[in-house]
């Protein structure tokens, strides 16, 4: 059965935790344990460590749900509006129904701090007081305990099944860096760049592979001083129009039915100069040492390390001020593990990472590569391989 | 000075619930309060009943801060990766430094439930567990009062600055409108119309009336059977082709700086039978019924049943199955003030609200009209007109 093993894998967590049951409302989480990715957040999963999990849904949502869900019963409520008390009191209802007499240990989700969104971004509904007030209520004489940790500690390594669904991703990313490719040249800004590669994901995408809910979110900067901070979180595309010898920088993260990817790739607009290839060369190479050293056992200090070493040699150790990668799978980042100078994380099979150096210079821009790599038995895996060109 | 009187109008409702001062952290209320828009929602306002406000901002933001907070101070951390512990203690020293000593009872976000993303809308940072624990180190000795609804009941009365900036936003949403509208035909699909329009917002709306972070978020339904969920929310574009005699149906959310517009326009391809012209003119008019019922003290619920009326004689009072309107502006949607039969809301100068009645049939599917429009002084404003048309 579809992901067998991660709902297996789960349980003997729950086992070594005492849990009897966790209550999940994060959709990133109801998709990893019942195949289901609700929009917005308003789905409620009981996951027991033994017997039948529910989702519990809105009522509109049966025909998707009826499609997805694994190894899950359904049970649907009247969505209101996000404040409107009566559904409250029927979710909680329904709640207090699935919690077993039996059960004396519960989890739930309340230190979560990243959102991911759903396929329609524009708004996203989280766990917060309310939510924990009626937990209490529908879940009362029960130990509450505090699972987010957790629940991120188990998606650092991906199923088999995962790995299937996250490679679609990344697959679908290639529509996004191909319309990149071909967009790029002297006149085109920056929005008008990332504005064609997400049209390109959403109308590529949805369909691929069976895909149903694809978007794409990205960020694209132009020309020397707007790439040398191309290494900032979340900068933003702007209408400056690309010069002669100007670098555009595509920063992508692509959603494809719950599972991420996170892609970089840079091109330049007109003739490069001899540094510019120099770099790009070195940033390049740096990223191939980087995925050529992962394999099951090694440390992610040392990826991170091989990668440093080839932009160290070529004389470009200080434009390189970021790690060389995260994890990600079921969120644009996921905590572990960290390809970082300090990280203590050892990689194992199934563990899914970024792998993204770069060099940001002042005079030339800045530069990155960046593609997303799983580790299996014997070594590492692109996912989504695409190729890498300057010009 | 920009927006003054929002910060005079808080500072009055902190003065009657004896609050000292704010520290807000969702985005929303960072520009409400501030007039920066942080981008994935690592800043912290502190916002004090007397004197400066400061604002906590990653230092790689620098430039977006300096050139956007109004009656606020700067104070900049290095941003690690949102688990990353050094981070957190860097903003809990900087936070405590803010708190006086003479502060008794200080407003926090505990209460949210509903997020609204930042331009990149791939990742939002939000307060949990962690950081409460954060804030009531920084703020030892003192009372943490949850402001999240307070914050909400002062955003339902917009200011005239406000009013110009959502303005803004409504203009912008008209880029998508007229893509939708130019690119509905037979063979095109929901997932097609629905990136052609995105793009057109991002493309055309960066840049207009000096926007800077401009993002649309769109559902195109196409046919019978798509259409008549169209008042479902988040209802997904799929890849099915318009045929002849098809209704599209689009939802478009659209940001602009943080402040937001939610339209609704429907367009057929090819020929309209005469009963589908008639539900059209039959929404069209309810919906210009609505708008033209409201102003100062009007009830929600006669506002909602200006449009309920026009529809019920028509014959179609059962396909109408969603209220009239919602409030939105700092968020796609907020909880007032509803246009609906039972609300109880009394609608006041600066109130504003989304105008939206629809007929939805599996025979000739779904028609919705939505506009977003302001209670002024005198009567009612649309922002962004644009025309109604069917065909």
């Amino acid at each position: 059965m579809l992901n067998q093993e991660r709902r297996l894998r789960m349980r003997r967590a729950m086992e070594a935790k005492q849990l009897d049951a966790l209550i999940l409302r994060l959709p990133e989480n109801v998709l990893l344990l019942s195949g289901h990715w609700p929009m917005i957040g308003a789905a409620y999963l009981v996951f027991p460590r033994e017997g039948t999990s529910v989702c519990i849904v809105p009522e509109c949502y049966q025909a998707e749900v009826c499609s997805s869900l694994v190894d899950c019963e359904a049970i649907y409520y009247a969505l209101g509006g996000a404040m409107d008390p009566p559904t409250a009191v029927a979710v909680k209802d329904l709640l207090a129904q699935q919690v077993k007499p039996g059960w004396r240990t519960i989890g739930y989700e309340g230190d979560f701090e990243m959102v991911a969104p759903s396929w329609n971004a524009a708004e996203s509904l989280v766990p917060t007081a309310s939510y924990h007030r009626l937990l209490r209520e529908a879940c009362e004489g029960k130990t509450l305990v505090d699972v987010t940790r957790l629940m991120l500690e188990e998606r650092v390594l991906k199923t088999p099944y995962e790995i299937t669904r996250l490679a679609i991703a990344s697959e679908v990313s290639c529509f996004g860096l191909e319309a990149f490719e071909q967009a790029v040249g002297i006149g085109i800004s920056g929005v008008q760049l990332a504005a064609q590669v997400e049209q390109a994901v959403m109308v590529r995408g949805t369909g691929y592979r069976e895909s149903v809910r694809v978007r794409a979110f990205a960020q694209v900067t132009t020309g020397h001083a707007e790439t040398a901070c191309a290494h900032r979180p979340n900068v933003i595309s702007t209408m400056r129009p690309m010069g002669e010898g100007d670098i555009a920088v595509l920063e992508l993260g692509v959603v494809a039915d719950g599972y991420w990817a996170d892609r970089t790739r840079v091109r330049l607009a007109g003739h490069a100069r001899d540094e510019q290839i120099r770099i790009f060369e070195t940033v390049r190479k740096a990223q191939e040492a980087a995925v050529a050293s992962i394999h099951p056992g090694v440390r992610a200090r040392d990826v991170d390390a091989a990668a440093r070493a080839v932009i160290e040699d070529a004389g470009y150790g200080a434009s390189f001020p970021h790690v060389t990668g995260h994890g990600l799978g079921f969120g644009y980042h996921e905590p572990a593990p960290i390809l970082g100078p300090r990280s203590e994380d050892v990689l194992e099979e199934g563990m899914f990472t970024s792998v993204e150096p770069g060099i940001y210079t002042a005079v030339y821009g800045g530069v990155r590569i960046e593609d997303d790599v799983v580790v299996t038995k014997d070594g590492v895996l692109v996912l989504g391989p695409y190729k890498k060109v300057l010009s």
